[in-house]
């Protein structure tokens, strides 16, 4: 297979942009991508577009690339809609570096576009709920609804990924003595990192106490410490390496593309990320140590710290230490979430894993401003979706490098 | 890029079958294939799944293919989860394709998957209508109503597609002089086609009469000149060319794998099929003259009368003679839709393509039974999808060969 260079990448803020269509945002972020990369849209031969939930939010279904790309004015080319829930866009981007790789295309475009503000609030938490088999979520509703009349993810009022996180992050306190205050110094740090980033939907910093003491979701989440919810697009524009010594002094390498998706999985088996990140450094010929950066799925800021044992930042119940030492922190031994990942920066879902590429090809572009990590060459993203029994349903790492 | 073989292919019965889920429909399917194939489900390295609707029919979004083939026990392996209306699963032929002739994956599986009846017929048609772009599509109805009070699409009564084809069919009536009773010949043959297809949803013979004068769903097509709605689901097994000779004496090789998507087009420039089709034949080093049976998409029988002149089996104006005398139906000299097609075959629209798929893999093994095309060499499927503007937003067109 052939080499794959990212040549430009694009987004737009994050943020809650209830004038803005599907349409609006995906214009903006092409836009800057193809600027970043000194390409026209003629030029782009075939887009792969993640979206995980217009068709409950907005309706549109079946054919949301073609409709948001038709309005550009990028046609004719194949479009190819993809959805892997939150993971959509990593999704999205593995097939374009496929098609690049595989020789079909020169030039693509990976699109991941989301709006999940809706007037009506219910729309969009009801929309996040699809991410889960809903069948297999319909009998542990009414299972529970037969106790208290109250089961997790009743919908209206968060999503039900968040009280999957919390007992994800009870059963890393129970195991290792995990507190919560780590899972907070995470949050805080990317709050911090955020208020560096003028794409990011919140720019606020924030106090452990403040995190501590604000609002719970679900014990011992708080919310400073949940993704939100959002809307924004991101873009990026990948080709062969013939195609990108042409075009940039600064091509950044697709070293490697996984997605993998969940099992029925024994407690001691590795889970979905340590799969998917293995099979990541398998196929780049690297490892954690080689790492100057990571934007890791912090949904919560307690998966952030579990993603840290699971990529192999630090062994199993070594991530509080990690935490402690402030080495995932902008000037630390190897920062994560430096653009204030989901928790701060947003997480309207499909746009998230293009938004991530952005990132780290800023990052190793040196064109980073203020979050800039110094002489950053190899960065990470690892980027999950949906929850089929005890884990993810979809997990997305790829490793990028200068 | 690597050469590669379709070494299997399954499908249900395509009909009504309101007692059966997404995920009874796929195990069916996937079975039958890995069958076909004489290959275990752990050999499948990936899997890609087209589905359309189940978002706006079930209710399940986002990880539609990791929910069925978990349940199927398919696990870990990556599920990329494609949209693309009625052509989504002939999209995720196409990345099925596109892994193995990168040289990613040896084993992989293409699905199309699609449950289309609700017990409230309303959420069916209401599906269908996602397949444009919803925008434009609410200022056509507003625009409408304005009027007569009554837009074509109202929803709850018809697919607002059949309004397109029978403006497409009256349009080729204008041009060329055809007439209703060459689209009730194209119907009568595909219901008799059908009659010899154990998994097509109606096996009912027709006298021309009988479809002449039976209810019109939008001038001129009556119903059995239109595909009905449906649940089912086709599945195919791709492999390299190596794995291909050792577990087959009778691969079927991809020689084309075309998805164009649909612009803002002049009356007078080649119309979307027309385009994907000569991709289609360039990229084989094959043209129309070289076909001996072929899939269309006749989501009405006079799109299919249409696509004899788009694909190239005769010159424009002349599919009306070509159906006069026959040739397309079997025993013809090129005889198109000898599953029955969308009209009588059936048409759960993210299952469709792969179905085509099926069709002519059975008939370039020999193995179709009372409807063999003798000595079959090479087939073509097109399979379209959604609208925007005056074209189907996408179109799919594979050409197969032994």
């Amino acid at each position: 297979m052939n080499d794959v260079a990212v040549i430009g990448v694009g987004m737009t803020k994050f943020g809650k942009f209830l004038d803005k269509s599907l349409k609006d945002l995906t214009r903006e972020a092409v836009d800057g991508a193809l600027a970043h990369a000194g390409v026209e849209k003629k030029a782009v031969e075939a887009a792969y577009v993640g979206n995980a939930m217009a068709g409950l939010v907005t309706g549109q279904e079946c054919i949301r690339g073609e409709v948001v790309l038709r309005a550009y004015g990028i046609e004719e080319i194949p479009v190819i809609n993809v959805e892997n829930a939150c993971a959509s866009s990593s999704t999205a981007f593995h097939l374009a570096w496929m098609s690049v790789a595989s020789g079909l295309n020169d030039v693509v475009l990976a699109l991941g576009v989301e709006k999940l503000y809706s007037e009506d609030k219910k729309v969009s938490f009801r929309a996040l709920g699809s991410a889960v088999d809903v069948e297999m979520m319909a009998s542990i509703k009414d299972a529970l609804k037969a106790g208290d009349g109250e089961g997790p993810g009743d919908g209206a009022k968060r999503s039900i990924f968040m009280d999957f996180y919390a007992l994800w992050a009870r059963m890393h306190m129970d195991q290792y003595g995990t507190k919560k205050e780590h899972f907070a110094k995470v949050a805080q740090k990317n709050h911090y990192h955020s208020s560096l980033n003028p794409h990011a939907q919140y720019q606020d910093v924030y106090t452990l106490e403040e995190i501590m003491n604000a609002p719970v979701v679900a014990e011992p989440l708080t919310r400073p410490m949940c993704s939100p919810i959002g809307d924004g697009a991101a873009a990026a524009i990948l080709c062969s390496a013939r195609t990108a010594r042409t075009l940039t002094r600064t091509p950044v390498w697709v070293a490697a593309s996984s997605v993998v998706t969940g099992k029925n999985r024994d407690v001691d088996e590795p889970d979905i990320t340590e799969r998917a990140a293995k099979k990541a450094y398998d196929l780049a010929s690297l490892g954690p140590q080689d790492l100057s950066v990571a934007e890791l799925h912090d949904a919560t800021s307690a998966a952030e710290l579990i993603g840290y044992e699971e990529i192999g930042l630090c062994p199993k119940g070594g991530a509080a230490r990690l935490v402690d030492e402030g080495a995932t922190s902008l000037g630390g031994r190897i920062p994560v979430n430096t653009s204030g990942g989901l928790v701060s920066k947003g997480h309207p879902v499909g746009a998230t894993g293009v938004a991530q590429i952005a990132e780290i090809v800023l990052q190793l572009r040196g064109e980073a401003g203020p979050r800039q990590v110094p002489g950053a060459r190899v960065g990470l993203t690892q980027n999950g979706g949906g929850a089929i029994g005890n884990e993810a349903a979809v997990m997305s790492v790829h490793i990028l490098k200068r």
